[in-house]
């Protein structure tokens, strides 16, 4: 207790929740001691189940196996994934926290060029707590960023920033390659450190990956399903790729930010590229319409809360995409079910009350405060009582 | 001799022109002579056309002093900038390269972290010669680097890329900022060297800077207009911004690229803010008009070429932007002329020819052949013969 006593508090301790999905013991934690044991951790145990999950010593955190799931959801429980890390989402619906942090069991610390140990979830944090800037592109990177500025020639009009609403890391050594790409290149490894954060400009799509993701839940918390994946699923590896397409259009439309970059972790072991060429396969077909049905996404302009825009986007998917398969009327119908699934789990959304506090005006006279600034609301300690 | 002979012949030397805008002796040169000596420079000398420009032995070039433009040019003359690196772009129509790299004469050579010297102009190359990819972000940056790919969720319809048609580079040491800031952050210095080439996303604005900047003549070459700016004009230091502007949109439009990180240079010296403010002022008024404008321009199916879209783009000004100040009218005017006097430099003008024989489909199937395929008209040595 004396040696706690002097550590000092990290950023968010207690705003923040680390969501882990998993089918084995973590003892990848041992390596992230120093900057997650003062967080709450929230584990899903994908798989399985009966078998025990070991977490290694001095870790505050609750565990929800399947079984809890289908408690907790009854039928609703439909909506989240089996055997498939996009069980994570699942994490996101019962915390009670402003901001969630997920990381995968393969990851650890990376070092920056300096050797020294990367302290991922504090960029993140930076990179969360810091406007973006999606609405014109900053040459220099991130302009909050000590040292750096808007260069001449940016607006000052929008030198304020939105809202950020997403903090996307990136991995050294194993790169996040799909199946035909890990075959082609099996020994490519990721050594470029790339020393930027930047902001994902408004009406570009990205690919997301859910291996190394932090985002601001009471912001957007509500779009970021991950689909339907793995048991019983025409598809996987696409559940965080799903989550991305999403969450980028609904940012754009409700004015908010997503940033990528640093920070870094060392992603320790490529997945079998054969394994994944058999979940991968049909979206690599269907990404080919998926990406331009996102790029035309249009919502309504009275789509003013996450959820209002996510229902939207659901009855788009069953309209537009259902036609190339019945799975994309099933993921839409799976759409609903999450977000009443949240709003049972979360009721008077935060999203909702902060969307009607600060509303958005337009681009180039932005009445919204910095994100710092919003949502004030203090959390509660929450208990898994379901 | 026989040294000259053993240096191996770097990319591109019979392809490319450095183009440079000076009031000064070319001193600067020294240090750029182990990567600039085997290529062919055109010097636009600014100011007193009576003063005589030094330039170090060695070099190949051909230098125009405003006699010379206003000689050559006659009447249309008129739409080249004086007292204004903005005179700049008079190299570029003199030019008959397929490449153009230009260059402020405060720049030096930058060191990479590993303490080498940065040969810019090799970079700049790579950059051109490599694909671009506007229509979806890759978050590993460029993935036709070295040690770099598509990542997983990067559909592969658009693997191919673009043809890149600016490279756009950065700047060590004085960072790249407006008057106000340099006014606040006098002693801020640019540290952080960014290992990254990125492609700016289809639709997204970007602040172009003229100090250290090249393009794919052939295929961009008459939308670069560095405006009226200097001697006579309302404004200064935003004759590289209304080029990046009008680039960009353009580029947009016709399905090509434009690239912005490495390679850096080492900026020298800043120059005097309260000099600045005096130009730049009105600048940052209408800048905040301009830029919605140009995200909201559209330019017709019908504009194939590079020149028909400049010229629709000016009468967009003189329709949209008139209204805010005479200045405006009077650009577009020149816009106008600035066309006449390119298409009469270069009669039968490539860009032209190119667009006919690659027709852009559609971001999804893209017949356009890489970037380094196209355009292979052989390229005569020109002599300042007019």
């Amino acid at each position: 207790m004396a040696e706690a006593s002097v550590k000092p508090t990290p950023l968010l301790k207690d705003e923040l929740d680390i969501v882990i999905p998993t089918i084995r013991n973590l003892d990848f934690l041992e390596m992230w001691r120093p900057f997650f044991e003062q967080y709450h951790l929230i584990i899903v145990q994908d798989g399985d189940p009966s078998k025990t999950i070991k977490v290694p010593e001095g870790f505050d955190y609750e565990l929800y196996n399947r079984n809890d799931i289908n408690r907790i959801l009854g039928p609703k429980a439909s909506c989240i994934s089996f055997k498939d890390s996009a069980c994570r989402c699942f994490g996101y619906m019962v915390s009670k926290k402003k901001y969630i942090f997920t990381i995968d069991d393969d990851c650890f610390v990376a070092k920056d060029p300096s050797n020294k140990d990367i302290n991922a979830l504090e960029q993140h944090i930076k990179n969360l707590l810091s406007p973006a800037t999606p609405h014109f592109f900053n040459t220099l990177y991130d302009p909050y960023r000590e040292g750096a500025d808007f260069v001449r020639g940016y607006p000052f009009s929008l030198r304020e920033g939105v809202p950020t609403a997403v903090s996307h890391g990136l991995w050294l050594n194993i790169p996040d390659y799909d199946a035909p790409t890990q075959l082609v290149k099996p020994r490519e490894r990721n050594s470029r450190y790339v020393d930027a954060v930047l902001t994902i400009p408004k009406g570009t799509l990205f690919p997301m990956c859910g291996m190394n993701l932090a985002f601001n839940r009471e912001l957007i918390g509500p779009a970021m399903y991950f689909g339907l994946m793995g048991d019983g699923q025409p598809i996987g590896r696409y559940d965080d790729m799903w989550a991305g397409w999403c969450v980028k259009v609904i940012c754009d439309h409700l004015g908010w930010g997503v940033k990528t970059g640093l920070p870094y972790i060392w992603h320790s072991k490529a997945s079998n590229p054969f394994v994944n060429l058999k979940k991968e396969y049909k979206g690599i077909f269907w990404q080919e319409d998926l990406i331009p049905f996102f790029q035309s996404v249009v919502l309504p302009k009275d789509c003013t809360t996450v959820q209002k825009c996510y229902v939207e986007l659901s009855k788009l998917v069953k309209e537009k995409l259902g036609p190339i398969d019945p799975y994309f009327v099933k993921l839409s119908e799976s759409m609903v079910t999450w977000i009443e699934a949240w709003d049972e789990l979360n009721p008077g959304g935060p999203a909702q009350k902060l969307r009607a506090r600060y509303e958005y005006t337009s681009p180039f006279i932005s009445s919204f405060p910095l994100n710092s600034e919003v949502g004030l609301r203090s959390d509660r300690r929450r208990k898994a009582s379901f």
